[in-house]
């Protein structure tokens, strides 16, 4: 079964003097913002600070002055993004981020990240980058270049699995589990403490997480699948600290590392980063609009020959 | 500037005794082979065993029982064997090999692997493989599934440098460079001794060679350009011992080596393959046909922070 688990990812920051996200939309306004990506709101959990929306396709997540949407599979995220501008005008809107990943598929996309920033960028003026080499792994992000400065404050990270060990993704993909056990398997109770939580199981397989305490949120989506894996980790606590819990668990043959905001990355990876994994890229930039971004991907070294995978020929060809 | 160069590869074996591709088939008939794939031929050099026609698109080897084709950009090459299989007929050939890697900008495309082969398997009974991971560099190979075997003796092989270093892609994107000047750097007069060469230089800037020696190639086509620079260089002589030599001219950041029916695969690498490259993906496969098939991919370590790549969004967007 084939699933693109890699993200679209949209942060926009009002003028929360004009409006506030979470006090003056009604539950309407968010359940057609996914649905102009086609993804659908799947629960919701929130505390005084955020609402924590669950999709079809990964997050969205609210607080007073931002919203934050992260959306896989085959959704045109941008669309959300446009129909938030239309509706709340871009004289409300200090600083939109768009960002996309390099996908499993990317011939079966409906879009490209170039194709995106096309629409995009006929409301809004604004630079992009790519971190990553474009035969590896990498991230394009876009930012809306206005004099808006995000605070030094306001920092996020992620980490994404590729290619989960076999034990892993087993365990992930077997049929009936429930989310106690996903939950239990992943330890956390444990690294989520005080955190209210909200998951879902999908059919087959695939599992969702949001959870939030105070302004601070943190998500999980597993796409368990072999070959295919992935498992996009994403906060704003410090996941840095957390590698050796959950490469310890999953053991991928591949991670890439994403902060913004973090200014001791390097200190960081070098602390928690176990040494079995190599840095294969490497990448910084200062934005203009103050985020200092950081990009590693880490791989595996093999040393004994793996078989080739063999393919299904009367299959889902669109796959490959 | 973009341009795709990973190739598509199709070799195809036939019965010599109904037929000789060489002695019984026109200068016409490799003239629409060739212009099924969008692709068209600049110039031709033969000896008493080989034809090399050198392409718009790469390359076309044509021996008495067999063919090798191989074409970049935004070619279709599916369509070309098609035609092989429609005029010469099914009953003469005895083994057909398809093969596809990762591309640098696979929405860009005209067909996925899966589009192309479901294509071919109107025709054809076969087998595929991945060799790789999908979310890293690969190799999709897909092969005729019949009673014939190759010979343990039809060795080749391929060497694909990636992300070549500033100072190469420099010498090779520079203004007027003529084909001396391209042979002496990759110093293929030494390299290639004996060798009958036939090479062109591209405009603005792009590299192409045919050798040919008795029954043996050796081809080489570069696209400079820094960021999606691609060196593929391919040949029925061992190239493994060759790594030494390509390695330090090129300095990629990234390598991919492709074998059929090399045996001392292991050894050889472990031999030639500098210590400062490490190897990120092993695969290896007995194919039914008599293809043992072993493939690599090798990265150097980063250990210092690049600079994002800044996009430009006026510019040619089909290419993010």
């Amino acid at each position: 079964m084939f699933f693109e688990g890699s993200e679209k990812k949209a942060e926009i920051i009002i003028d929360a003097k004009q409006i506030s996200l979470l006090d003056d939309l009604a539950e309407d306004f968010w359940l057609a913002l996914v649905q102009c990506c086609n993804a659908q709101i799947l629960s919701m959990i929130e505390n005084d600070d955020c609402k924590a929306f669950l999709l079809s396709e990964s997050s969205l997540f609210v607080w007073h002055d931002r919203l934050l949407i992260l959306t896989c599979g085959n959704t045109r995220l941008v669309h959300s993004v446009q129909y938030f501008i239309d509706h709340i005008g871009l004289n409300k809107i200090q600083q939109i981020t768009y960002q996309r990943k390099n996908e499993y598929f990317a011939h079966a996309q409906l879009s490209s990240f170039g194709d995106d920033i096309a629409l995009l960028g006929q409301n809004v003026k604004g630079k992009a980058y790519r971190f990553g080499e474009l035969d590896g792994h990498h991230n394009y992000i876009f930012h809306q270049d206005n004099n808006f400065q995000v605070s030094a404050e306001d920092k996020s990270y992620e980490l994404i699995a590729y290619q989960i060990c076999q034990q892993a993704s087993k365990k992930l993909t077997t049929v009936g589990l429930i989310s106690e056990e996903i939950r239990q398997f992943l330890q956390l109770d444990r690294l989520l403490s005080g955190f209210i939580l909200d998951d879902f199981v999908f059919k087959p397989f695939g599992y969702s997480i949001n959870a939030i305490k105070g302004m601070h949120y943190f998500t999980i989506h597993i796409t368990p699948q072999a070959n295919s894996s992935y498992v996009s980790i994403q906060a704003n606590i410090n996941l840095l600290a957390l590698i050796p819990d959950f490469l310890t668990i999953l053991a991928p043959k591949s991670i890439d590392l994403l902060s913004f905001n973090e200014f001791e990355f390097s200190e960081l990876t070098t602390q928690y980063m176990p040494k079995n994994y190599i840095s294969k890229s490497l990448f910084q930039q200062q934005l203009s609009n103050n985020y200092l971004v950081c990009f590693a991907n880490y791989i595996q070294p093999q040393h004994t020959f793996s078989q080739a995978e063999a393919l299904d020929l009367k299959g889902k060809q669109h796959a490959l």
